[in-house]
């Protein structure tokens, strides 16, 4: 733990130093965000049900509900692990770098509903430019947060620099490529939308840029 | 903690090492996951309600409810418990694993809604294949991880063989005894039931398997 | 960490031994148990409200909510403490151990259902009868706990004699108090409502019964 | 650890202690009142919308929400800071101290009605005065926490005086303003709501009070 000396101390250099709880609060928001779409998923009434047949046809309904879902739970997934990432690295954290995690969990917490419009409005460039502002934020914030942490001096020590350099390549990359997708919906808004799915699936799925792009 | 010392380093080798925060993020999904029917209970109008008997009856109305609760929760149960064996004995995770262990969260946030389209729907074949696919799900996940994580020595070294083995032999039982309770569903879906509804009990209640069967 | 060297190992003897993922489960059904009333608190409808008075009489007829809300939050607040106070003595937890807790958090997490039952229908015997049952089965869950912790020689050795006294006697005098509170709906609902209210209070509050009943 | 050693032992002074469970708690509470609004967002049904300009202008409408829940989230934010910073420098809890946070908690939970209640009835007194009253009774919490903290010697000893004294005239210089604030409504609601977000937005900025008023 740091020792604090300075003579006449404001309260913005004493405050919000606490990673692991800064962990532990992004772990609540990321698993309501994760679960908050499942609240819609619900049994079918019975007495709308009055065979397997009709059954099989409920749950069917449901599909699209679900891979709305499923997609959701992607994206949290991706910004989780790499929030993680980031947070695993510093020693401490800082009033300043809390706020930019503050602001990083609002784009969180409203990730299920730019999710759920876009799910509905897959055809409305509106729906598509708002999902990917989401995306956005959460990617600026992200690269924010750790150029605040390296100015800070918030990182380890021992960190060896092409980690810091993967942490915000990685950032950049992704973002260019969701951006060039957003601007695609000048096309179609389908073309964007096969962009997304596929970089979403591809971060899930740990699939790795040719070394080109990589570098 | 790892020093990373590798030159052209991909994002992929530094993401999602922390294992406490894996914990940290389950303990979040499990505890809405378990909580969730709950919402479903309600106490009755204040209307309806004109004597005693009139709220004993509403509480009787309101026991399936209750008992389907009361099964959703011990599910939820056994696979925390499985989970958390396994996280135990981690010294890191990795990004693969970590997106394993996403997917069985994702498994475990639409276990209430499984269990209660069962609950309801009991008598039909598709609800249990339903729950009996949302089990398999859990315990093929909680598999992979294990097989993952031993493939990518993130297990404590000095882990006996024999707790690898036992963390494996509990999943194939298990999942070899809800496979044989989900085909007798082509006998009648009762039996299905009873086995399901048997083996959580077992669990729960930590009885063990006669010695010949747990070798 | 225990090493574990048997031959021929059960699942039952490696599994939920984790101490610190038991509170952070508890930490979040806690959590949801106690904001689960607050749903229930909504600004009222614009069209319903046209001067300063029309409003203080909208907040006015809210205070019974808040009020059953206040009392939900302080009893989960006091089976929070004695649950923590518990955890707080182990060295590790055991499979058996893990599902006592888990039907722990059952009980917290249908308390808020019970207290709101309490607050519609309180002179209904019925309804002081189920929330006193909650309350007794979360104080048999915690008293169990304790002896099972003793039992599997789970408690930290450094322990004196009379904390395990102390946190005995806490439940049992408590408890005691509950039940001839609850008896007392034979004569009244609102006695035993009294006790119960005065019994809250006082454990919130932190008072001490006094020396002779605490012996 | 602290060990205990005195012959007749109470239960309060071995219940509470444990400053870890009270940051998890503290965490998950937050977490859900950071995101209880969200909930109020959601995608327009899909007959409603015919065109993109339809698509605008509901996403138009739902800006006053969208402004409503920053509000909320950063509110919860400030105080989500100053619990930790708190925390951060105990040695370990009490029961008393712990029963102080859980009053905090319950503060915190109402704080998205009491922002609601605001954002619908800005021009109303009763509003301003509910909101500014949930204000202050977090303020008092954290004060009372503080002082509660140093009189019971669950501060770290390494604590130099002034991190103490920041610690407290932050609290007294935000509730002074707060208070002015809510005086002004008397004069005119849009005043006190003026002081209050400027207030916030400097606090989650981080922005110093001029250096005289910092003493």
């Amino acid at each position: 733990m740091v020792r604090l000396r300075s003579v006449s101390r404001s309260y913005n250099t004493i405050a919000g130093q606490n990673v692991a709880r800064l962990g532990s609060l992004s772990d609540g928001v990321f698993s309501i965000a994760m679960t908050l779409m499942v609240l819609d998923l619900r049994a079918p009434a019975q007495e709308a049900i009055r065979s397997e047949s009709d059954l099989i046809a409920a749950m069917g309904a449901l599909a699209p509900r679900v891979a709305m879902y499923v997609i959701s739970f992607m994206t949290m997934g991706i910004f989780w692990v790499g929030q993680q990432t980031q947070l695993n690295h510093l020693i401490r954290s800082s009033r300043g770098l809390s706020w930019i995690h503050l602001a990083f969990l609002f784009g969180v917490s409203v990730a299920p509903f730019s999710t759920s419009l876009l799910a509905q409005f897959a055809t409305y460039r509106t729906a598509l430019l708002v999902y990917w502002f989401n995306i956005f934020f959460l990617g600026a914030m992200l690269y924010a947060s750790w150029k605040k942490a390296l100015a800070e001096g918030l990182v380890r020590q021992d960190l060896p620099a092409d980690v810091s350099d993967a942490i915000r390549r990685r950032i950049v990359v992704a973002q260019a490529i969701y951006a060039g997708g957003a601007a695609l919906c000048f096309v179609h808004p389908y073309w964007s939308l096969a962009v997304f799915l596929t970089v979403q699936a591809a971060y899930a799925l740990g699939l790795n840029l040719p070394a080109r792009f990589r570098r």
